[in-house]
């Protein structure tokens, strides 16, 4: 079965979920351009999530992808207290910038349970999760009719995934941007390139295999499926879309800024994930003091990253990207669909013609 | 212009030189099968240098490629000592494997200038070196007639090895095995995954570029051109062919493991590498002390190395690998490069006819 067919789509061109820069609107705009738009509704009450997806409705009438975080990732030790080097970095730069106190530690996303019940509630037809699945919340989307799928960073997780009965396994390359979707073993083994990755896993699993990592054009996308992958994932590739939304200034630094200033950090969030690196993610290194668990320790800088971002501080704003971070193109979503459509359609007929 | 008419080859295929991996007979099995055959040449003292490209010679007529170190790799500062941790853990594996006195730190490679003449005295037609290269020998080289390369981790060195005047640039991605190639910058910052690398190497540069990194198979062949590579180099998946008489270790070890096994570390030779991890890595990593510089470090580890093969105990050896490891074929090489034709022109011709 292709992915068009599982996922009753047109183009097998999923968009990534990003919490803090996607929009109903881009949802829509994928969608209505055959491709899977996609939600990041971890941080989402549910109420206000059942909002946000009549939202969608009201602007699609086609397959959607909403994302949440597997409730093992919001599973952490209590105890565990804020570093006294941690507290006095965040305390300075509340200073500098004029903040009050620093916020209590708290979770930010979740509860994955009472989330996953107004998707099913509300029929949403892909239900996708980061940082692996419960095999009971596989079964309840199935048994509403509803299509599961998630990332695996390793050959391992892929199997895992597969065991649990995912429709499809996103095979995530080191190159993406945001988090690592890593829930086995260290990340830090779990950083396997997408064009290393995609046939391994192919190779290894039954379900189709959807590529993530980099890509960001029809040269990217014609690459996958040659390696393999029934479907390509793209995040970073959207951000330049108006639909999108991104703070200015995430945008802006995104353009001037190469693959090379990118860099996976747990500083931010208390989890690994890829973003431009900045002041506050390398003071937070180089405290060399154990981080709060995530999410808490992404918690510690909401009042940081609010304000920064209102004046225009590249400093301490969370600003995923991606290695793809060149290709960027200021573009509606759907244009952008509809063009990697074509250029790759042109792209596959070229490359029949090449002498190896 | 095609690198097929660059380098005066068939098959835009490349085989990564390969210290310690290589043979004469592959080098000569890939050139006669079309491809570019390749030496790694670092090591070799001149007039066993010439005797080996004479050796390469007498078993093909084809092009080939010899290998050498920018004479910047090995420049250090003499004054470093060995850590006394460090020292005190080699001393412990001496005696474990019941060897003799630590050797005195040397340097393993070079001189480069005494190689180059060697290469251009016996007109090698491909000369490459990593680690960047040297404005006065791209001079030389092209004085005599002869075609050099050599390869980049970032957009930025892409473009400084345009400026010095090679005929192609290398975008050697994460996944590669073996030595880094960077040589501006930190090597953290040049860890770009040859999906997201390729593409925006070849929007950056005018000559040809030759994707390195991960490449396995027609799979990932394919996927290159369309990233707009002109060739691929292919290193680790030659590690399973008889004629690169690898030791019998190295390969055993390389068919059980997966990527996650492979680790970039500085601990083996004193600069960043992608290899096998072992108890040498990990226990020389957790000193926590400086390494000595390249190549010193790693003749430190000469003696420990060999005996360590000799005795089948993967604790200690250099065991280089990419990260497509577990798609490794043992057969011939010319049979490989055959295959890998046959199938690129197979594959792409099948997905010329995919719905995107």
């Amino acid at each position: 079965m292709t992915i068009q067919q599982l996922f009753d789509i047109q183009h097998a061109i999923l968009q990534a979920p990003m919490v803090g820069a996607g929009s109903t609107d881009l949802v829509a705009a994928v969608s209505n351009a055959g491709g899977l738009g996609a939600t990041g509704a971890a941080p989402m009450k549910p109420e206000g999530l059942r909002a946000h997806i009549r939202e969608i409705r009201e602007k699609t009438d086609q397959p959607f992808n909403v994302n949440l975080f597997s409730p093992a990732s919001e599973m952490y030790d209590q105890s565990v207290k804020l570093g006294t080097k941690a507290k006095a970095l965040l305390e300075d730069y509340h200073r500098e910038l004029g903040l009050a106190e620093l916020p209590e530690p708290r979770a930010l996303f979740g509860p994955a349970e009472a989330q996953l019940d107004v998707l099913i509630d509300e029929k949403v037809p892909v239900i996708s999760f980061h940082f692996g699945v419960e095999a009971d919340h596989v079964h309840k989307i199935h048994a509403a009719g509803l299509k599961v799928i998630s990332s695996a960073t390793t050959i391992d997780e892929a199997l895992t995934l597969e065991a649990l009965g995912v429709d499809a396994v996103i095979a995530q390359g080191a190159e993406a941007g945001g988090h690592r979707g890593t829930f086995l073993g260290d990340y830090r083994q779990a950083l396997i390139g997408t064009l290393a990755l995609v046939p391994q896993i192919v190779d290894a699993v039954k379900i189709p295999v959807i590529a993530a990592g980099g890509i960001m054009d029809a040269r990217g996308i014609v690459a996958c499926r040659s390696l393999g992958a029934a479907a390509v994932q793209m995040g970073t590739a959207f951000l330049g879309c108006p639909e999108t939304r991104i703070p200015p200034l995430w945008l802006s630094e995104l353009k001037r800024s190469t693959p090379s200033r990118t860099t996976v950090t747990s500083a931010m969030s208390g989890k690994p994930a890829r973003g431009l690196r900045n002041r506050y993610i390398s003071e937070m290194e180089s405290l060399d003091e154990p981080l709060l668990p995530y999410s808490l320790q992404y918690s510690m800088s909401v009042p940081l990253r609010k304000k920064a971002l209102e004046i225009g501080n590249a400093d301490f704003p969370t600003m995923w990207s991606g290695q793809g971070i060149q290709l960027l193109r200021e573009i509606p979503a759907g244009e952008l669909v509809s063009q990697w459509v074509a250029e790759s359609g042109q792209l596959s007929t070229e490359l029949a013609g090449i002498a190896i």
